[in-house]
Formats: C-alpha cells, sequence, structure tokens
C-alpha cells in the first residue's frame, strides 16, 4: 500500500476546482442525450464527442467507437503513467464504466424548469445541480474524471494505467454493448472495472453494491376489434381489448403480493441468513423512504421485509399503458387496441427468457376469442452477483469511509446494471460498484437532481480510492 | 294527405342537383370543427357561420347564437310558407335538429388521408364521401337542407313552417344545450322534431328510432407515489397505480358480462315481449356485423342476445387509459398516477347519477392504501323511448318505404342522442330519429365516409316525406 501523502494535495485541488467542475458537468448537461428516442441521436453523439474532447484534455487517448446504435466512447493513457504521485507500471490497470445517456424527459409539465438548461440551486437540503442527467450517469461519471483532472493538475501524470469505456445506450437496453466488448476484448481487458452508477445507502452511507437485479422488458399490444369503433353502436357486443388487458394486468399478481406467472420463482432463493442479518443491521428507514415520496405501506410480497423487497425479490411492474381516446374531454370510443410495457425485476438466477416465455403464455392463455396479442421483447438481464473476494474491495471500504466518516456498507441494488456481469462474463474482470447518487435525486423522473456533496465527496472519494489503489 | 303531385318535380330537382350539392357537403367537411378540443373553438364558429349563411340562401332568417361554449345555429323561415306545393298556413311546424360538430380524429396515423380534405372516392361498394364528419353527422344534417333547397327550386318556397336548429356540441357532452333551450323555448316551439343522427337498419332498411341508450362518462385518475420512480430503486416496496387501476377495471364486469357495480341494475327491465318478438323479427344478422369489424363472438351478458347488447342492456366500457411511460422504447418507471376514461351505456329508468355515485364508491372501496382517487364527471343522460303515437309516425314509415323499397322498422340505438329526450322534457314536442348512415361509415373512428347513396336517397327521402307531412 504506498504512502498517503499524493493524496492530500490532490484533495486540496479538488476543493479549489468544483466551481469549474460545475461548469463542466451544466456544459454536459445541456445534451439532450436520450438514448431510447431515435430523434436524439444526433444528441448522443454530440455527448459522446464531448466526452472524448475532455479525456483528450486529460491526456488520453480517446475515441468516439461507432456501433450500430449509439456510439461508444473508449479512452486509453496515453501518456505512460507516472509522475511522482503514479503507481507506475507496477501499479494495477484499472477500467472505469459510465453512460452518458439519460432517460426521457416526459411528463414534461412536472418540471419546474427545462431538463437541459441545468442549473446549480440553493435549496433546504443544500446545493443540488438540476436537470436530467444530472444524477444519472452524468453527474456520477464526471466524478471520475474530475478525479482524474485534480490528480494531473497536482502530479503531471495519471494515477495508474486506465482505461475509460462509457456507453450511450444503458437507458434503452444496451443493445450495442456486449458485442462491442466482444469485438474489443483485448483493449477493454484490466485488472479490474469501476462502475459509477448507483448511490449511497440511505443517502448517507457510502456503499458497495455486491447484488443486482436483473430485467426483462415486455411491450405487449392486445387487438381486438380491427378498428376504432364507436361505443355506442357497438358497446356491449364488440370485446374491449382494455378490458382485456386491465383482466390480464391485474392477474399478474395474486392477493399476497407474490408475481402469478408459472414457475416464476424457479431461481429465486431465500436470502443466505448471514446476509440477510447484515441487511437487518443496515436498520433500513422504510418509513422514511417511502414517505419520501409519499407512500407509507410497503407493497410487496407480505412475507418479504421492506429491503428484501427492493433488492432481493422479484417483481412485475406495469411501467406504461394506453389505449383509445387520452386526450382533452372524452371520446366515445371502443379501442381496436391496447398496450401496456411490463417489466420483471429478476433475482438469484431466474433465467430471464424463461420468465418471459411464461409471460407470453400467461397473456395468450388469458386471451379472449377475438382477440390477438403481439410481444415486442426490450431487453433481458440476469441477476449478478459481485465477488468480493478481490483485495481492492476492502481497499476501497477504506477509502470511502476515510471520506464519509461512516464505515461503507456491502449492499443490493434494485435496478438492473448488466454491466457488472458482463465485465466477468465477456472480459473476465470483476467489477466495483459505487456510486454517490441519493434516494431523493429523482432519476427517471421530473426535477432529477444530484447534490453538490454528492459530487464534490464523490471525487474526492475517487481521489482517495485511486491513492489506495495505486 | 295532399297528393303527391309536388313531389316529382322535386325528386327530379334533387338528382339533377346532385352534384352541387356533394360540393357543398365537401365544403362543409373541410372545416374542422372538433368540439372536444378548446384548440378547434374557431372552427366550429366558422361551421356555424357556414351553415347561417347557407340558410339564409334559403329563405330562412338564420343567425349564430353565442353560448358559453360553442355557437347554435337557429334559423325560422322568414318568407311564409306557401307556394304551389307548400302546406302553407294550415300544414304542421316542424323542426329539424343536426350537429355541425365533429368528433376527434385520433389516430390519425390509421387516416389513409388528412380527414379535413374530404373527397368522393370510388369504391367496390359504391361511391363514397370520405372524411371526418362525413357521415356524424354534417354530410346527415346537409341531407335535410338539400331538400328544403330542391323544394324551393321547383315551388319558390319552402313546403311548411320550419325552424332549424343545429348544435356545435353533440360530440362534447352538450353542456350548452338544455340552458339555451330553456332560454329560446318559445323560438324553437314546433309540432314535432325531426332529428338525423341515426342509421340505417344494417344498412339496408329505413329505420326510425324508438329506443336511446343513455350515456354516463367518468375520468378516473389514481395517484399513489407523489412522482414518478425508478422501477429498480422502488419496484416492489412501492405500490403501482397501474396496477390498482386494472384491478378496478378488471372488476367493473362479472365473469357472465355483468356489470359488477351495486345497484347499476336497477331500473333496467326485461325488454317487452312485443319488442323482443319485433326485434327477433329484423333477422339481425350479428355475424356480418362482428365480422365487418374483424370479430366472430358476442361479448356482452351471457343471457342476452346480440340486438339487445347493442339497443337494451347497459354497458361499461373502458374509452381510454394512459399512464407511465407510453414512447418509443422502454423507460423502467413505476408511475405517479394513471388514468382512464369510463363511459356507461344506460336503458330504461336507469338515474346516471346513482350509477355515477355507484361507480365512485366502488372504486374508492377498491383503493388501497397510499391511493388516492380524482374523478371528473364528463356528461349524463338517460335512456329514451319515443312515442310513437303522433300520427307522423305512419306517415314518415310509409314515405321512407316509397325512397327505400322496403319497409322502416322501429329500431333500437346503441348510441345516446339525449336531444330526442329533451324535446320532450323542455319543449313539450315529441322527436322522431331518422337517418341514413351505414353500419361501416366508420363514424368516431379514422377513415369515416358517408355513401353518396346515402346523401342522394336521404335527401330524396326527407323530399318524400315532407310532401306526406305538409
Amino acid at each position: 500500500m504506498p504512502d498517503t501523502a499524493p493524496l492530500i494535495p490532490v484533495l486540496a485541488q479538488i476543493d479549489t476546482a468544483l466551481p469549474s467542475a460545475l461548469d463542466r458537468l451544466l456544459d454536459l448537461l445541456r445534451i439532450p442525450s436520450i438514448s431510447t428516442d431515435p430523434a436524439y441521436a444526433g444528441d448522443c453523439t454530440r455527448a459522446a464527442e464531448w466526452l472524448v474532447k475532455d479525456l483528450v484534455s486529460l491526456g488520453f487517448d480517446a475515441s468516439v467507437r461507432p456501433t450500430s446504435g449509439h456510439p461508444m466512447v473508449v479512452a486509453t493513457d496515453g501518456e505512460a503513467a507516472g509522475g511522482e504521485g503514479g503507481g507506475g507500471e507496477g501499479g494495477p490497470h484499472l477500467l472505469f464504466y459510465g453512460h452518458y445517456d439519460v432517460q426521457p424527459v416526459d411528463p414534461l409539465n412536472l418540471w419546474a424548469r427545462d431538463p437541459f438548461d441545468p442549473m446549480i440551486e440553493e435549496t433546504a437540503k443544500g446545493r443540488v445541480i438540476r436537470g436530467r442527467g444530472a444524477s444519472d450517469d452524468k453527474g456520477q461519471l464526471m466524478t471520475f474524471l474530475e478525479a482524474l483532472r485534480a490528480w494531473r493538475a497536482v502530479h503531471g501524470a495519471l494515477p495508474c494505467r486506465l482505461t475509460i469505456f462509457l456507453e450511450g445506450e444503458e437507458e434503452s437496453g444496451s443493445p450495442s454493448l456486449i458485442p462491442f466488448m466482444q469485438d474489443n476484448a483485448r483493449e477493454l481487458g484490466a485488472d479490474l472495472a469501476l462502475i459509477c452508477d448507483t448511490g449511497l445507502f440511505q443517502s448517507r452511507s457510502p456503499a458497495i453494491v455486491t447484488m443486482l437485479r436483473g430485467l426483462m422488458g415486455e411491450e405487449v399490444t392486445i387487438t381486438g376489434p380491427n378498428k376504432d369503433l364507436h361505443s355506442g353502436m357497438y358497446g356491449g357486443l364488440a370485446i374491449n381489448p382494455i378490458r382485456v388487458l386491465s383482466r390480464i394486468l391485474a392477474g399478474l399478481h395474486d392477493d399476497t403480493g407474490r408475481v402469478a406467472l408459472n414457475g416464476f420463482y424457479d431461481g429465486v432463493d431465500d436470502l443466505p441468513e448471514e446476509i440477510a442479518a447484515q441487511w437487518q443491521a443496515l436498520s433500513f428507514d422504510h418509513a422514511t423512504f417511502l414517505s419520501d415520496v409519499g407512500l407509507s405501506v410497503p407493497a410487496g410480497e407480505d412475507t418479504a421485509t421492506p429491503l428484501q423487497m427492493i433488492w432481493s425479490r422479484p417483481t412485475a411492474e406495469v411501467n406504461g399503458i394506453w389505449g383509445g381516446y387520452t386526450g382533452e374531454g372524452f371520446k366515445t370510443v371502443l379501442p381496436s387496441k391496447a398496450s401496456a410495457k411490463v417489466s420483471f425485476r429478476l433475482v438469484g438466477v431466474q433465467d430471464p427468457n424463461a420468465v418471459r416465455e411464461a409471460f407470453r403464455a400467461y397473456v395468450r392463455a388469458a386471451l379472449p376469442a377475438d382477440c390477438s396479442v403481439e410481444f415486442h421483447a426490450h431487453g433481458a438481464s440476469s441477476a449478478g452477483h459481485m465477488s468480493v473476494e478481490h483485495p481492492a474491495f476492502e481497499a476501497v471500504r477504506a477509502a470511502l469511509a476515510d471520506e464519509w466518516g461512516t464505515p461503507a456498507a456491502y449492499v443490493g441494488c434494485g435496478g438492473s446494471i448488466p454491466i457488472a456481469g458482463y465485465f466477468k462474463t465477456y472480459l473476465g474482470m470483476d467489477a466495483m460498484l459505487v456510486g454517490f447518487a441519493k434516494d431523493d435525486d429523482a432519476i427517471h423522473s421530473p426535477n432529477e437532481k444530484y447534490d453538490v456533496e454528492s459530487f464534490h465527496k464523490g471525487i474526492r472519494s475517487w481521489a482517495r480510492l485511486l491513492a489506495k489503489l495505486v
């Protein structure tokens, strides 16, 4: 373990440079890089180009790498690592991953300002960076780049061998990711991947995620009549696809909150006792977690604890539904079609494709006469489990504790970050998930924000972590 | 009964003038008078002005009459009725009702052409007038005006005392109608109202509607979390309002197809035997009626016949549903809100307000913890029953039989045309519903059309009917 002398001036430089770091982040946030909507494809490329330019300024050999979807950004350290603070040739080779694409912004009317005209706001809870992507994931990925910038400003070089790998399709199922990793395995290979796309535990404790839920998405469209009908002329005689879809969705859960698909729980094991005990010790304050979003009662399975509901139990959720007339006023239409977007969070060794087939079989079996169904698959990833055997894990826990003044916890994550599993599968590399988002960041929602504290201490955390690892 | 000599030259004039009558209708169809969307308020007024101008050219004293919503058009015959074919002072005073507003046009992408750029199309089934409002109700109301135009061209005057009353809010619940009728009862009073907003029976037999369903509309919005959430972070723990709404809508019907609201069937009587027998004699071809829209199985109550399902049984239908992410791609949102537009077709003496309260009570009782609900009322009208005691009914049946070569039937109508009941309630006047729409006119749907045959024979039908009545 190297001594910590190189770290002190880097932390000071980070504190000094915070205003300019915030300016850079605001500049990146102004680019509406929504990956799921083809209308923003040009903006995704613009965001990638912005990052390449920034990485080149840090001494990287960086480029925009086309895919059949949105481009990747790959940067390798063109300078030999070294300088007085660097780990030099003997240090580890680290890969850093983040994503520059963001979620759509609707419903736009619920935003207090233009989601792509970000600003620093003073709030009762402190200063926040407001805008789409502020937390997920532009603000988070910039914590790492700013830590490198400060290191280089102080020591004249990057701290160790580094590869930066930034994706532009994380919010749209990452269709290009695996082919790109396979095609560029040699270039992307490193000793350890660092992924910054997660949060603090309960907005207070630094956390390393070791358990991630998988995700399988389906779009389902039920067709009844071959065109929209007048509900006066046909109502009562013709089948209504909204009624059919409602019945199907209502049947997805039983009365105890369990998902009612055949074989859904295959591969779902009870939480090991030692993990359950560790989570119990975290004293998760589910009352506050729920009351922050206007709720009070855990709505999952009767038999699960609140933390299990979001970390270790699988789910079925309807993420969107539409059909018939949805505009102003009233239209007495009996619609031809009704659609829903449904997703399943997966745990253990649940097979996403088996769950997809079980869902489709359930829908087909529930279809009444005269109705047909179309399915459209939207991505599939298995749950992930990080090995904490790698010695870096304990080093990083110590570095995070130094910055935040509280022990770092090994936690679960209800969201799906399949990249961690991909690094292991396709590049044979362990991955570590560290992030600084807070529960009230409103990621994927209107008025997304990232605390200036998350950003500032996040940058400092990476500097401490690099000092421990190199 | 006057002799029919005055009729012959009028029918000839109608045949000769058909091309110019079609031109006039196309002109009216170009005005996008969608009443339910405030963006088209100016176009509604434009349509009213167009009609006033046309009525003035027919010798009427006509004007656009402002309301708190879209304007009414009222025209009275400024000329004394007379001329050689006229009924003169001794004839009946008839009121004609139609509506110049039209339904919204979405989904616009399913239209083969601009809904407000109408044209005459040659089809395998004959010539049709294509465009929004071609059938409902601009094409229908113009049949009456064109009959008057021909009568006046031949005889130099209108056939009898006439009042024309055209509404611009029929497709949006007619909020101004009752106050306007009350405020203008003396001016609108007549011996009999003729309403042209219905169709031929099975697209072949002329029909007089004597039974109309009522309509009650509700918009319901379920709120769970106070903002949209990330389904990874909260999924499994937070209540999902789409899931709640789906369960509520799925519970609206029981397994036999009956509506499962408390007291819903209060005021619903079994069909009288003589009416049931009359309907049986109509030999309703429900297989063709359904197959025209891609269906085969009656989807209503187990115990009802197909004709009863659309004419004499009440219904609950979901006319629209929306919530969460409905755009391109996928967004793993757990939404704050989910909404639906629900309507109930009413029969017998069902009380629309009692049904509304029963619906609201059902929804409130079905709400789980942490969910709230908002309701928005969208109109309410009771079912209507025409008395056929008035001697005009038999005269009109005869006139229609002369034109179409087949007996006119007394039929039901699944749609809601509350105006008929209002004429009785507020003006003490019987009403007769005669129309020429066909089942495949696609009213309220993309690619609405009106057969040139409906338009042409409709005009001729009114001329015959006027000759019988004056």
